[in-house]
């Protein structure tokens, strides 16, 4: 609303982040590099490839992929030309790029970027409505769930990177499906009773009971069959025993399909030396329409993260997405980290400094002076511009004429300092002050050694290549 | 449009990105990454700080801000709730960001980000409607001049590290409004005239004048007068000489308060060692409303750039713009560069290898037996983990029995191998290949050294140690 008098062209709107949104600075935005470039490394260990694509994606491309969460989904507006919408996962934005490129027949890329889902928000757990995922996809024909075994295999090298216990939940989209049909669930309710089921993390089972009987038209009865499988998990090795006895269950193909690639991944897990961090569970349904195989979650097993954080990573296998862009279809299986559910975890175990946004500088170069003290800038900018020619980090106060003690102030933590007079200078040298180096007796008097100006960069190299100096 | 008897779910739309948009992958990624690295590595040296801000803004915080062009600006539909727009630069949501800190007195930040424009797209000369920019402003109060010498500065060190010869146009917001005065133009058309005159790097002065004549109701006489102007330019020094000798421009105070920056700004760029890599061009007026001082662009001067790839960088000092969020203002002066033009001029020097899509993998780990061959499946996974444990970049074919041409084509050129015999694990043994090492008589035949399991993370880690193996 304008108000009448107020100063021209002042905007009286808000002034914040777009809901759901926020700003990331300085240490946070370091702590954040710090979880991509773990997570790269690890990528890139696997042989994966990087792939970067547009923050919005044509709607057709988004369209029937995400089931009842579409309605998550941020349209551009119509402002004449094509209809886009922001992407929602970096999945489907894949699967596109190989239904683009249908020569490449196998790999391994991994993508780190933003995503958007217009969801209620939580900040404080780290939800959002702008979050970074990445995300690391087999695509290709190969033996079966051998590039399934790798990702979970990825998964647990991450976190032990990161020093984060986890546990990775594990189901199949065949066995639940069978299992929704042997409890007696028609074929086109399988979607809309796998997203109740997939509730169960949030809430209790009397609520997704609820849901199937009043919302999707399932009886009783079958619920409440349902309700006795989802309920089971376990490690899995036990878990494969009992179903496997469960003759009703094994009678349904899918289901047999679904086991069958069940005790393949049991054996390659424990050849990659990962059995114990995975477990298989019933319960486990993900919302999204086109996983087809393997599906999993991992969450953290930490007594110090509280339980609500949620999933930290999640994917599974979807081989007919990258059929449904028109042309022939390749196998993929992924996995997408959830960024800033890490971040607030390992942002609570970190020790806050007095200032976030500390900058960091190797060399501030200042000047001092008596009663004639121009302020040596033209020196001070020709002396940052060695240091700069040389690659060092330098800086010097934006003044004609600093004061003393408004130099040693902004120099702030910077571990050296040069130090310029006008004397020094026609003499062709300068002082140079270790600032790491306590002098209890000296303090800011200390005002450094003398060395000659020609000296100075090398000088400058070997105090900086000495960590802890003498 | 749905067709009958068509797969169902499979779909009919355009397989392709938005318009103006590209996917990244590869090696082109790579040398985008190259970019990102150098420029953030001259960042740091003169004390930026990292910010990241979301990818839109409420839509008021945009308005006003960019003149005639902000009917490029991208709208998020309305979908209930705050009204959103994608950010068209980084300038405006670091503005906002200040005006939400207004603790922060002064800040040099960088942020390297996606902008977007609806615009023409013209990708063959790098001109996109999503394409990122890399963004280094100076805020706070410091003496005239010092920080935008600064920024110069920067220009010049980012293009030296990559190799590419620049020229820096610069000229000066208030000396422009204070010629266009002179000139007979009146205050409320300064900003018009000042888009009309902008367009002279892309159109010739009879075009320009046209439109100040007939679109902007600018007398013969006045655009005649500025036409004459414009006209000029040249090196700091010769330049500040003419200027200053025009007695009837320098009784304008605006004139005036512009050519004193102007001097300190040349006295500065010389402390700083670049006097000779600008020109003071009065033709150069920039389109944004919200510069106040000093503004440049660089442009390539390489013989081998076409002339039509425009501006690779350009910014200025914008000393009211955080001031239009309400609150007190803080002076800035900044600096963009179009990575994407840059990227465009960089890849075109480039030679080019057959695969786009090279991974890099150290280790490959393959099997091989006779007739009993069950292809060691297990026995490959265990040994990649060991080597993915030991932090080291491995793979192994995803098959359960691979043919031995099938693992060496899929080596490729990973530099080492390890190849695994029923015999040999038995014994405790596995074989060793150094693929960088040629033997002619050997060829494929070649298996390797023999050696002890337990030692062949240390022989991997000292071979992949050499860079050039004997």
């Amino acid at each position: 609303m304008a108000t009448d008098g107020a100063p021209p062209r002042r905007q009286t709107g808000q002034l914040k982040t777009p809901k759901g949104t926020r700003d990331w600075v300085g240490q946070d935005l370091l702590l954040r590099d710090h979880i991509f470039q773990t997570i790269t490394n690890v990528f890139k260990r696997h042989g994966g490839i990087p792939l970067d694509t547009p923050v919005f994606e044509l709607r057709d491309i988004l369209a029937e992929k995400y089931g009842e969460d579409s309605r998550l989904i941020y349209n551009l507006e119509d402002q004449g030309g094509e209809l886009a919408s922001l992407r929602y996962d970096l999945t489907v934005p894949f699967a596109r790029w190989l239904a683009m490129h249908s020569n490449v027949k196998q790999i391994k890329r991994y993508q780190i970027a933003k995503v958007y889902r217009r969801d209620q928000p939580a900040i404080a757990r780290g939800r959002l409505r702008e979050f970074y995922q990445c995300d690391f996809d087999i695509a290709g024909v190969y033996d079966p769930m051998i590039a399934d075994a790798e990702i979970l295999r990825v998964i647990v090298e991450v976190f032990r990177a990161l020093q984060l216990k986890i546990r990775i939940k594990v189901n199949h989209r065949r066995i639940l499906d069978g299992l929704f049909a042997v409890c007696g669930v028609s074929p086109d309710k399988l979607r809309p009773v796998s997203s109740a089921v997939d509730k169960l993390d949030k809430a209790p089972w009397a609520t997704v009971r609820s849901e199937l009987v009043e919302e999707k038209g399932i009886s009783e009865e079958t619920a409440d069959r349902i309700g006795e499988y989802v309920g089971r998990n376990g490690g899995m090795r036990d878990m494969l025993k009992v179903l496997t006895a469960d003759e009703g269950l094994c009678a349904n193909s899918d289901v047999q399909a679904g086991l069958g690639d069940m005790r393949l991944l049991a054996s390659y897990l424990e050849a990659m030396g990962i059995p114990d961090v995975v477990s298989f569970d019933l319960a486990l349904a993900r919302g999204l329409d086109y996983y087809s195989g393997l599906i999993y979650e991992v969450i953290p097993n930490d007594a110090n993260v509280p339980a609500q954080v949620g999933s930290i990573a999640a994917g599974g296998r979807y081989d007919n997405l990258v059929g449904m862009y028109g042309k022939s279809t390749i196998p993929c299986v992924g996995l997408s980290f959830g960024v800033d559910r890490i971040f607030t975890i390992l942002d609570s175990r970190r020790t806050k400094g007095n200032s976030e946004l500390t900058r960091e500088i190797d060399v501030y170069v200042m000047a001092v002076g008596g009663k004639e003290f121009d302020g040596l800038l033209a020196e001070r900018m020709a002396v940052a511009t060695q240091l700069w020619d040389a690659g060092i980090r330098a800086e010097f106060a934006a003044k004609v004429k600093p004061k003393l003690l408004q130099q040693f102030n902004a120099a702030g933590e910077t571990p050296l300092a040069v130090i310029l007079g006008q004397d020094e200078l026609a003499a062709g040298q300068v002082r140079l002050k270790d600032a790491r180096v306590t002098d209890r007796d000296a303090g800011q008097k200390d005002r450094g050694r003398l060395i000659a100006r020609q000296d100075l960069i090398e000088e400058v190299k070997r105090l900086l290549s000495v960590t802890s100096p003498a």
